[in-house]
């Protein structure tokens, strides 16, 4: 008798005509547990990195990422939409640099530095260009300094603090040093300089240059490059024996905007299913590198969401909606267009989850919720505490890249919480590569993102919106 | 009435007419708290690093080299000769590789994997090359495919076991990697690949190439290059997949033998001034980086023994004498020519260290003496005792590079023990820059090697010659 009964809540379940206990224990369980033993996150996260590589905007792994995620997400039975982007195409070039002179230089001496352009960055003349570098420690110098800087070339030689990034707090850190990258070619190029450079912000000191955006733009795009921290060291060092003087050439092109997409996948909901929860990552990466953790990872785990909630058979009462986003790391084009295209009708986007920190231990969740709500989230706690992932963390604002402007917009928004003291050390280099990426971690994070993304799906409470931010 | 005998004695002393009281712990004291005061050996390690760079054989940074060395010793008042070597002259070009086909590789996608050059190899043609790759564990299974061998670029892809490094074991863990590199590309040439890539014999992964010289002569020098420990593993996961397509562009030169030099200079001996006792490092170093920890930390450290001595007005009863080895990387020639110089009279050369392992926490000395001179030591370990120095490790044989030729000959030779585990991390890589090196370490490490060479210098005892070895 009992047999038949389940058989029968079974049946009508599964045709969508009861609600399912949706955020009981035991469902929850089901959801970590599935995810803890599954490989399909990885297989994503090696097909990505792996069989395309590198995928910046407008590149063809860019697009070839588009068709993959597509192709996967469809077989896997989930509804398919490629969302138009414009995304900006900028092409890396020849990057070199020399110090071709300095105080105490042998004849026939010069020393190679280890550069790699930023995103946007202008360029030099093909055979480069010839200035004395001046090396500023932060904005007050440069400024104090602005005399000097006419016609030569600007090093922001300020290091990444890794001793706060080992105290837990990578991400400020890493807002330090990239505020430098972002607003120091710019701050330089008003003031007349021929060219900006900036010490790599990251860990782990192994000459490898970190890449990332800029702030120019048409108007002020001079030849921007970040050194190694060990360059950057010598260059201050030599400064400080006398003047230095580098030829340094870099042929990055800014082509015209390129047509992509954001990939779009839904799991329909039930009774509810024209509310949204989204789980994402953004399919675009940096060129130096496959982008394994930043952030194939976001993208392989996202996906993972729905091969867990279709391998159990298990139907949201929302519509879970996975995003590949494109074009987070030079422009953030995919996050607007997908802003714009549902601004009028913003209370249909319940929530919204991006895992962009990589796939280091995972110990909970960062949830950008209204004060108080954070007790909505116990039974999703409890769920967790088997893997070590309990940690609900409430803030008003998080922040996160493609989510910005929902999130300013109300919507309120998710990151798995995660150990990011060494993600810096690999972040927008040459070495941010599949082997980095621990599978058992990428596990945890996976069931991380289900079972966080089922559970928003099926809340019966209001979530509690974020404070809307002036944009 | 004591002040005027000190004087006296003083004043005998400094004219040579009195023995010093050489190795009473006084004296030894005196010279290891002046080496752990001084900055001089990071000074000479600054002006190397700094202001040459790379010092590989027959480029400007080694000429350059000699020059700085040879100064620096005249102005310490020290005898300097400059002994003419010919060295192998060889010169990195282009060195670009990608992955051009494999299986499920997305249309007008390619992989560029990350390589360098290995010393002494071959080139490609300037366009390149283009052939399947094969992925190999040993020299087992090369030979065990040798069918698939012809035509074929060859990857040996043998992982470097840091964990070996970390118990203490570094340079077995070197030599077991090393031997790939060494004699990898030679076999596979012998085979009929068409080249031949080893995965980089190093700890860390940060998407560096180590590179190292091959045992590759004129009759078989095919291209030859260290692909990225990153890059050799997604080869072998693609490898897995189906067959792996590379084209490789390598155009390094093999250039006639160029003129250098090996920097000797001489602390003149008292009563046994025919008598040597060489203190050393490398001059030359690998051209990706500025070779700090190999080998300037060790030309620098043997430099500073003369520094100490003088500043303290000792004069040893043997003569102790500097040298900046030439050529150790890719050749050995600089061992050999000083060899060769001195052959007939090997039983003056009585003792020689060399420092090539870095400047890593230095724990004491490796010595290759006969069993039982150990006790001979004692004094000595006393001395380095309070600066945590004063392991005493005998070998019979060291095998040091520049000295292989002398301790063969019978030679006893000496190291001093330094923690390596992460010396493998940066060697031969770009990375291996000055501020890698720890200036307090330094300075132990100069004071292990200033007392050693002053206790070798004025020993009355026989010190126990290493046995023969046939060479």
């Amino acid at each position: 008798m009992k047999t038949v009964l389940t058989a029968l809540i079974s049946c009508m379940l599964s045709a969508g005509v009861l609600a399912a206990p949706a955020n009981d224990p035991a469902t929850l369980g089901k959801i970590r547990d599935a995810s803890m033993q599954s490989g399909y996150a990885y297989e994503r996260l090696a097909d990505l990195t792996d069989l395309i590589g590198p995928r910046l905007s407008g590149s063809a792994g860019a697009a070839a990422a588009v068709e993959q995620v597509a192709d996967a997400m469809r077989k896997l039975g989930a509804k398919v939409t490629l969302q138009p982007v414009k995304v900006p195409h900028w092409v890396r070039g020849v990057e070199t640099a020399e110090l071709v002179d300095y105080a105490k230089r042998p004849q026939g001496v010069t020393q190679r530095i280890v550069l790699t352009a930023l995103g946007g960055s202008g360029a030099t003349p093909a055979a480069g260009l010839t200035a004395q570098v001046i090396v500023v420690k932060d904005f007050t110098e440069l400024k104090a300094r602005a005399a000097e800087v006419k016609g030569r070339i600007v090093l922001f030689d300020v290091g990444f603090d890794q001793e706060m990034a080992d105290r837990g707090l990578a991400g400020p850190a890493y807002g330090h040093g990239s505020g430098f990258r972002v607003g120091g070619p710019k701050m330089a190029a008003a003031m007349g300089a021929v060219g900006a450079l900036v010490r790599s912000v990251g860990g782990a000191n192994f000459r490898l240059p970190h890449t990332g955006a800029t702030g120019l733009s048409d108007a002020d795009r001079i030849p921007a490059a970040a050194v190694t921290a060990e360059d950057a060291m010598l260059i201050d060092r030599l400064s400080k024996r006398g003047p230095v003087t580098m030829r340094l050439t870099l042929t990055p092109q800014n082509l015209p905007d390129a047509d992509s997409f954001n990939v779009i996948a839904d799991l329909p909901g039930t009774d509810k299913a024209d509310e949204i929860v989204i789980v994402s990552g953004h399919l675009d990466s940096w060129d130096l590198a496959t982008g394994a953790h930043d952030d194939a990872t976001g993208v392989a785990g996202a996906m993972a969401v729905l091969e867990t909630l279709k391998k159990l058979g298990l139907q949201p009462r929302r519509t879970i909606r996975m995003i590949a986003w494109m074009n987070e790391e030079n422009g953030g084009r995919g996050g607007q267009a997908y802003f714009e295209a549902n601004k009028n009708a913003l209370g249909k986007q319940i929530a919204a989850i991006e895992s962009d920190g990589g796939a280091g231990r995972t110990f909970g969740v960062l949830a950008g919720v209204m004060p108080g709500a954070e007790k909505l989230f116990v039974p999703l706690q409890e769920a967790l505490r088997p893997i070590g992932a309990s940690v609900v963390q409430r803030r008003d604002r998080i922040g996160a890249g493609d989510l910005h402007r929902l999130e300013t917009g109300g919507v309120p928004s998710f990151l798995p919480l995660v150990d990011m003291s060494s993600y810096f050390n690999y972040h927008h280099t040459a070495a941010d590569t599949l082997d980095k990426v621990d599978p058992d971690q990428l596990r945890r994070h996976a069931a991380v993102m289900a079972t966080l993304s089922w559970y928003l799906a099926n809340m019966d409470e209001p979530i509690g919106r974020a404070p809307a931010q002036g944009q």
